[in-house]
C-alpha cells in the first residue's frame, strides 16, 4: 500500500519536501497555516528575497525543479560595497562565472507548490496545526477562517513549517526534547530601491550591495523588475539603534549621514522605514529532528538561522535531498532512517547557524577593511594554484555540497593559517610573491 | 486602590509570594492546575522531600511562616556516603550546628496554602493557564473538569507554575524572548524505605544518605514517618542504566551488585522500581523575567534547575524575597521595579543552576575520594581560623544569602586555591600543620 505523507506547511522547503515524496511514489498532502499563495497578494517587508547557492540547485535538480527556477534567478558574482563616502569596491565570491542567485521567495515558492500540484499533491490551505498525538501520529489542524476541525493519521508527518514551527513546538513539550532559542540584539527592516522609470537597475545588477558600518549594516539584493530590496541590520537598542529612529526627521539624518548614497534612490525612504515593521532575528536548535518512525523535521523548523550568510533556504533544500538519500540507504524503513538523519544532519544544522553569526561579522565589518579584502584576494590565488588543497571557506559553503560541519571546521583551521599569513610585516607589498603560496603549502 | 494579584499556581513558591503579596496589602488569587492538595491523596514518585537551607528559611521567616515549618523539618547534619561494601564515611555540611532540613513537599505545601487561606487569599483549583494576552494583562484559564472558561485581568500576574510553566511558555511566543531547555541524560527514581514496625529510622536520622558510583548515585533523605525517600539517578541509556533494568531479576541484581547495603531495606524493591515513574531532569534558562509592569515570572518557572543542590525551592523562595524588597525600593511601581528584578535576578538563577550541576559531579563522584574529604577537612579548619576570609562554597549557598552568582564566582576561585594546596605531595600527613594554615592565607 502507498505510504501518505503529509506535509506541515506550504513554503519552500515544505514544497520541495513534497516533490521528494512525491517523486518516491508517496501519497502527499500539504497543510498550510496562510492563505494560498497563489491568490493572495505579496506583501513587502518580510525577507521577499534570498539568495541560491550550489546546494540549493543540487536539491533542486534532483526534482527537476533547476530548470523553472532559472528563468527567475538573477546571478550575482561578487559582493560591492559601498562606503560612507560612497565609494565603491568589490569582491568576487569565487572563481569567475561563480555567483550566488537573486531570487524572490514568493515567486520561487510558486513555481515549487504549481510543480507540486501538477504532480497531484494536495495543497490545504488556511489550516493550522493546533496539535499532535505523538503516540499515534496524529496531526490535529482547524481551518483558520471556519474553526472546522481535521484530524491526519499518516505514515509520516514533516514538520516543514519554518522557524515558529507547530510541529517542533508540540515536540519542545516532550520529555527530554533540546531545545534553545536565541535572539540576537539587531532587528532588520525591508526597504525598496524602485526600478529607473524605463525599468532599469539603478545599481549594478549582478552583485550584492553591501554598507557595511561596523556593527550594523545594510544591504541590497536585485529583483527582476529593477528594483532592489534592501535590508538594514540594526541594533533595537544603543548607539545609531532602531529605538533612536522615532521621527521623519531623525530617520532622514540617519541615512543622510551613514548611508548618503542610498538616500537619492530612494524617494519615500522614511514613509518606508514607519510602513514597514522592524523584525527580529534568532537561532533556534533542537534535538532531536524526529519522533520514532513518524515525525520529522526540515529546515527551519529544525534548525532557524539568522540570515546572514543567505544559507537558510539552501540547508532546507539540503535536508530535503539528504533525507531522500538516507530513504534510500534505508530502503523506506522510516525508523532507522529517521535516526540517522537527526543524528548526521543536527551537527549542519548546528553548523549553518554558526557560519551565519560568524558572516555576519564579515559582512557589517569585515568588507569594510582592506586587509580582508587582500586577505581574500591571496586565498582567491591560492586556490587558483592549488585547487585540490584549498577551498575558501565562502566557496564551500556556497559553492559545493561539502557538509556545514566540515565547511566550518575546515573554514576555522583556514583563518588561522591566513592570521599568520597577514601577520607577516609588508604582506601588502609582497602578497602576490611566490614566496607567499610556498609559505601557505608549507602551513597546510 | 488595592491592586490585584493574580498567581499561577499555588506550589510552594505560588504560596509562599502569595504570603508576601498579602503582606503589602494586595488583593490575591491563586490559580492552581492541580486538584486542591488539600483534598488529593499524596501520591509518591516526584521529589516528595526536599532540603530546606538558610536561604529558604530566610524568605519564610520574612512572612512569619518559618515557625509552621520549624515543626515539620527534620535537620541533616552531614552527608553520610555508603561505599559498594556499605562502609560508611561521613562529611559535616558545616560548622556544628548547621544543617540542612528535610521537609516533605506536600506537607510544606499544606502548611503555606493554608496560612494563605487564613490571610485572605483566595484559591481555585483546577484552573488551567491557556493563554495570556500580554498587550491588557489578561490570563485566560479553564477548569479542567468543567471546561469552563474565565479570564482574569488583574494588575499583576505572577508565573509560580513551575518547571514547564504556562505562563513561560505564552512569553517564549514573543519576539526577543530568549529561552532554551537542556535535558540532562540521567532520569530519577523515587523509592521508599519504610519504617520500622516501631517507626523508627532504619538509617541514621539526621543526615542525608549518599551511594556515589561515579556516574550516577543514589541518596536517601529522612521522613518524619521513620522512613526514607530515596532518589536514584542514573543514565538513561549506556552502561548501569535505567534502559538495562527491563525484568525484576535485573533490578535486583543491579541493586545488589551496586547499592548491597540498600537491599534489606527495602523489601519490595523491585515492585517500587516498576510502579513508581522514571523522570526526566531539566535546565531552563530564560530572559527576561518580566512583561512590562504586568506580568514577572518566580521560581522553577524563570529557572528550574536540576536537583542536585537541593536549592530548587530556596532559589524560589528567595526570588519572592528579592521581590519584596525591590517592590519596597521602587515605592511598588511596578515597571521599574520588574526591570530591576529581571536584570539582578537572572544571574542568580544561572547561578544556581551552574551550582546544581557542579554538585551533582561532586555529589555522586567525589563524596566518594578521600581526597575530597580532606580537602573539605582542610577548608572547614580554615574557615574556623579566618571565618571572615574563607566561607566554603557549599556553606555559601547553604548557610547564607550570599548571591547564587557571587557564591559560584568566588566558589570557583577557592576551588583553584585548593588544587594548588592538595598538590603538596605529603598533604594528608601534614594538612593539619600550621604551615598549611599559612600558606592558603598567603595564597589567598
Amino acid at each position: 500500500m502507498k505510504k501518505n505523507i503529509t506535509i506541515a506547511g506550504a513554503g519552500l522547503v515544505g514544497s520541495l519536501s513534497a516533490l521528494y515524496m512525491k517523486k518516491r511514489g508517496f501519497n502527499v498532502a500539504m497543510y498550510e497555516r496562510r492563505d494560498d499563495l497563489r491568490l493572495a497578494k505579496i506583501t513587502a517587508g518580510k525577507s521577499i528575497n534570498l539568495a541560491l547557492s550550489e546546494r540549493g540547485w543540487t536539491a533542486l535538480k534532483k526534482v527537476d525543479a533547476a530548470k523553472d527556477v532559472e528563468k527567475i534567478a538573477i546571478p550575482m558574482y561578487k559582493r560591492i560595497m559601498h562606503d560612507v563616502q560612497g565609494n565603491l569596491s568589490e569582491q568576487a565570491y569565487g572563481n569567475p562565472g561563480q555567483a550566488i542567485y537573486s531570487v524572490s521567495r514568493s515567486m520561487l515558492n510558486l513555481v515549487l507548490m504549481e510543480k507540486a500540484e501538477k504532480l497531484g499533491v494536495d495543497i490545504h490551505c488556511n489550516q493550522k496545526c493546533t496539535d499532535i498525538d505523538f503516540e499515534t501520529g496524529t496531526a490535529h489542524f482547524e481551518h483558520t477562517n471556519s474553526n472546522e476541525k481535521t484530524s491526519i493519521h499518516s505514515d509520516l508527518l514533516i514538520g516543514a513549517d519554518g522557524a515558529f514551527s507547530a510541529v517542533r513546538n508540540q515536540m519542545v513539550k516532550r520529555s527530554r526534547q533540546q531545545y534553545s532559542q536565541q535572539y540576537i540584539e539587531h532587528g532588520y527592516k525591508e526597504l525598496l530601491i524602485p526600478a529607473h522609470d524605463n525599468g532599469s537597475h539603478k545599481l549594478e545588477k549582478n552583485a550584492l550591495h553591501i554598507w557595511p558600518r561596523g556593527n550594523f549594516m545594510l544591504i541590497a539584493l536585485p529583483n527582476l523588475d529593477g528594483s532592489y530590496t534592501c535590508t538594514l541590520f540594526a541594533p533595537y537598542e544603543g548607539q545609531e539603534s532602531f529605538e533612536k529612529l522615532k521621527t521623519h526627521e531623525e530617520v532622514q539624518e540617519y541615512f543622510e549621514k551613514i548611508f548618503p548614497d542610498l538616500v537619492p534612490l530612494i524617494p519615500d525612504l522614511s514613509d518606508q522605514f514607519f510602513t514597514n515593521p522592524t523584525s527580529s532575528m534568532a537561532i533556534m536548535r533542537t534535538y532531536p529532528w524526529h519522533v520514532n518512525d513518524h515525525t520529522i523535521l526540515v529546515g527551519d523548523a529544525a534548525h532557524a538561522t539568522v540570515p546572514f550568510y543567505g544559507q537558510g533556504m539552501n540547508a532546507g533544500f539540503e535536508d530535503c535531498r539528504i533525507l531522500d538519500e538516507l530513504l534510500d540507504k534505508h530502503n523506506n524503513n522510516f525508523k532507522t532512517c529517521f535516526e540517522e538523519y537527526s543524528r548526521v544532519r543536527k551537527p549542519n544544522g548546528d553548523g549553518v547557524q554558526d557560519l551565519s553569526m560568524h558572516n555576519f561579522i564579515v559582512m557589517r565589518d569585515k568588507t569594510a577593511q582592506p586587509n580582508f579584502l587582500l586577505q581574500k584576494k591571496i586565498e582567491q590565488k591560492f586556490t587558483q594554484l592549488y585547487p585540490e588543497k584549498w577551498t575558501p571557506l565562502y566557496s564551500m559553503v556556497s559553492f559545493t555540497n561539502i557538509s556545514y560541519a566540515d565547511a566550518w571546521h575546515i573554514g576555522m583551521k583556514q583563518e588561522k593559517l591566513m592570521q599568520s599569513i597577514m601577520n607577516i610585516p609588508n604582506i601588502s607589498e609582497v602578497w602576490d610573491s611566490d614566496d607567499i603560496m610556498e609559505k601557505m603549502l608549507r602551513l597546510l
